[in-house]
């Protein structure tokens, strides 16, 4: 089978940072094209729009959408309905609606959708649901806190009402732990900060909870700085599990368990063409549905204004 | 066949008034218990809890959960669980992500499980749907404006984080476009108004679009005093279509095109008898989406404090 034609819409710091080597180390694709209000890709060939791109470039067979969530669903439209199979950076959409409507298209035009989660590929998570699912879990505690003046300084989008605020990164634990836990979890309680001059929370504090009365409990937090935090720790009766560095390692009653370089997108680009080949989609909403019952479930609290 | 043992859990306002009188009239139906923290039924054995119900009254065959949906999972799986079908009053429960599981659960199980939208079966809704698919629609104005004072006079339970808010009967105007309109909508913009002392929004403006960008607009305020409304208004090729009175009446051009006697709880049980017998489930969530959807992309805006 010959590469698969890939084409890259919205070029900004997560497609040079990861997707373009990935897509270079990957022999099942091949960049034909870009499209991107400003960003380009030196030696292929750029447009300004995925409309243009689409009828310049017909022959390509597949498009990673990267631009802000709140652009996505429009060029997911145009893509699907060309007949392209779209890669959807995380979050798939600014609301669940659109993704479900983008899942529905999909299957009618016969092509595949990939709402990708980047850190479910993370070294450590398969051995930790592994881990997990051969014990009982009495409790969970998630702690995702960093700095965002460090992680997404100047990134007006993201405190943008739909920018998600603290669960852009809060979603990769979401996305972890609807992954690794053996029971769906639904949210019983949360509180999200708003600073008073933002549209998006800097921090949220949720309670969830399943069929067995689990507890779990997740803390994000924005404004984290010194030391920053992508822990998951689970109690359980054989002892107690710590996934940290955002999935990176494990460790087991204090002992490392597992600790193996990070290749998320690499992971992700052969997810995406295993369900090219076997003509499927992977969109999985768990994680969106979550950060959207956080909102509608959550007290929403004003807190100080935020300034870059 | 023999009617269907019934049981109704959580005896409020809405059982009284609704859900009584449909069920007396449907002989497809035996209500055989109740379990309720203090409502009962003249003549009907009542319990403290679903579970003192379900032990003492094996027999039961469905359930209707009508308490607030805060409560609903816990009950739902448990009747789910124990091989009863269930109909749950709407919204289905407090977040996306439990009434997912529990549908799940009804697959697993081969019981048929109910998410009731009664305002779908208002007389002139599927009139409406009908002309709607026989002309263009130019745009959708959705007003849903009435005095909660009146509606849901010292409520508690609806000003929680959770209850919903104006969106409580805002839903209602919800679940009908989204069965109405031809085309999956999303929403692009949304302002939600929060009294300072309460939980939940007591007004709401919201952008819907979809895939042909036909612009959907719907206020929902529970500040209105006078006329109530409970209309949505489309322009179309055709000319413009009135769906008053939460769906019991439609004008074309000015001219009456239905009105029929309101009957929507007796639709819903007929309803879940036809499911019921054909062993299938009704679970649509889109309405629920939406209403996620909104306080997930909305502003959230502090207005002046409520008072009932």
């Amino acid at each position: 089978m010959s590469a698969t034609k890939l084409a890259i819409v919205g070029v900004g710091k997560i497609v040079r940072d990861q997707h373009l080597p990935a897509i270079a180390a990957n022999p099942d694709f091949d960049l034909v094209a870009t499209a991107s209000r400003h960003g380009t890709v030196e030696g292929v060939p750029s447009y300004g729009t995925i409309e243009a791109l689409l009828e310049s470039v017909p022959d390509v067979q597949a498009v990673s959408l990267c631009m802000p969530p709140q652009y996505r669903y429009t060029a997911a439209y145009a893509a699907l309905n060309a007949g392209k199979h779209v890669f959807l950076e995380k979050p798939p959409g600014a609301t669940l609606s659109e993704v479900q409507d983008l899942s529905r298209l999909a299957d009618a035009k016969g092509v595949s959708l990939f709402a990708s989660w980047h850190s479910r590929y993370a070294p450590a998570v398969e051995a930790a649901k592994s881990f997990l699912s051969s014990t009982k879990i009495n409790s969970v505690h998630v702690i995702w806190k960093e700095d965002v003046r460090h992680w997404h300084p100047n990134q007006e989008w993201i405190w943008q009402a739909g920018g998600l605020g603290v669960f852009d990164p809060g979603i990769n634990a979401l996305s972890i732990i609807t992954h690794i836990l053996p029971r769906a979890l639904f949210i019983t309680k949360a509180t999200l900060e708003f600073p008073e001059n933002r549209d998006a929370p800097i921090a949220a504090d949720i309670r969830f909870s399943d069929v067995t009365k689990m507890p779990v409990h997740a803390e994000f937090d924005w404004r984290q700085t010194g030391k920053q935090s992508w822990d998951i720790v689970a109690e359980t009766e054989a002892g107690q599990m710590v996934l940290s560095e955002g999935g990176a390692k494990l460790s087991i009653n204090g002992e490392q368990a597992m600790a193996a370089p990070e290749r998320e997108y690499p992971a992700l680009y052969e997810r995406f063409a295993e369900i090219i080949k076997s003509g499927t989609s992977d969109v999985d909403l768990a994680p969106l549905m979550h950060v959207a019952d956080a909102f509608l479930l959550g007290r929403h609290k004003f807190v100080d204004s935020f300034f870059d």
